[in-house]
């Protein structure tokens, strides 16, 4: 199977356990579909090595690109290198370039400690990736993104990333419909199995105060296709069905 | 193993599209705190058969509880009770209850199609859980609760499910440091290292505005375990490395 778009790991026990909301999986979404890389999952797993070293490798198999979050400080509940070196069968090195970084940023008041050294822990092969207003790097193996779990600092370590990736934006187009989901289902089913290489998604609204009762959006790498997709639901339907286009 | 706590599987190309936020993960998440049931993984997939029942399935093999979200309406896109069954290894079947649920509600002028006649559709072994305000009761299997995607019915029927649960509430200290990750790491070592049944957590935090540098997290099915290890933390800690504790 080829390895399409990208897969997000998210570390996090104090996701898991409600202390706080995590900003960074939403925040990827949202870029990744700005630049046009697919998305196959988010996994919010536990900072636990087995937990992670399964849902890196899962990515990995699915995901060309693979970006985890958090885990990668120097105490003890950080064990993303770890985990990412066992899912991809490598030994975890020092790193001599990170290591340079680290003693570089010491001062009398403030030493470097043994724990403070893990900060230069990394899978083999890893590649450190420069920032421009941080000392800290971006940690990259084999197109696997450790990022941390600092929303400030995943942010600007994405961008870094992102920089280096390339996608294609994605053509997409909406109806809002006045008819219930059971009403369209038989249209949109036959468009649906017509046309694999187009995503149509239904969306039905509860909420009385808003003017339509289904979503459905209509996407494809092309435009073409798209306005084709769209064409075909619009003649099924019944007349009267659209409040709305976008 | 024994199957313990939660899992959830979020079904949502709209989600992972960024076309809208998912807000049934950050909630399901904060209720099942609230109640004291541990959460194992929240993972978001795309509405595709093969990824759900991967997903289900892994669910299921570590949690007691699975909950999964969206993918349950009568559209082509809805796939989740077919993928649900087929991670159980069982048929699906059409519910008479709830067929006769649907039938009740028909009327002249919006009759029942063939494709609203789905939402009877279930996996073998199904059970209906009534609700108070609601026609629609929610789909349950062996533990595995099938919500909707749709936030408001979501929470509705997610305390149907809650009220006959039971968990027990975690204890939990928070400590507020003045030193660096790397300072402390050696102590929270020590102590996660002695006592494996306590979870410590340890958050650096970036932005110079707030007081600290590091908020560590105790926490414990029990209160004494959680005062030992902050006793022996704080033993650890050098003299004024604590801002507050809550």
């Amino acid at each position: 199977m080829e390895r399409t778009g990208a897969a997000a790991v998210i570390i996090g026990n104090e996701v898991l356990t409600a202390k706080v909301h995590d900003l960074n999986g939403p925040h990827l979404i949202k870029r990744l579909r700005e630049v046009g890389i697919p998305l196959h999952s988010v996994e919010t797993v536990l900072d636990d090595v087995d937990a992670i070293v399964d849902a890196v490798a899962r990515a990995r198999r699915k995901a060309r690109y693979v970006f985890t979050s958090g885990g990668i400080g120097p105490t003890h509940d950080d064990v993303t290198v770890r985990a990412v070196a066992l899912a991809m069968g490598r030994n975890v090195v020092r790193l001599q370039e990170m290591l340079d970084l680290i003693m570089s940023r010491a001062t009398e008041e403030r030493p470097v400690t043994a724990e403070g050294l893990r900060l230069a822990d990394a899978p083999e092969g890893a590649v450190l990736l420069p920032q421009a207003d941080m000392w800290f790097p971006v940690l990259t193996v084999d197109d696997i993104f450790l990022l941390p779990g600092v929303p400030q600092l995943f942010r600007m370590q994405l961008e870094t990333v992102l920089a280096r990736l390339s996608g294609s934006p994605v053509a997409v187009s909406c109806l809002y419909l006045r008819l219930g989901e059971s009403d369209i289902a038989a249209v949109l089913d036959r468009v649906a199995l017509d046309m694999p290489h187009v995503a149509i998604g239904s969306y039905p609204e509860f909420d009385t105060d808003k003017d339509y009762r289904v979503k459905v959006t209509v996407e494809s790498a092309q435009r073409g296709p798209v306005d084709d997709a769209l064409t075909r639901i619009l003649t099924g339907l019944p007349e009267g069905a659209v409040v709305r286009r976008e």
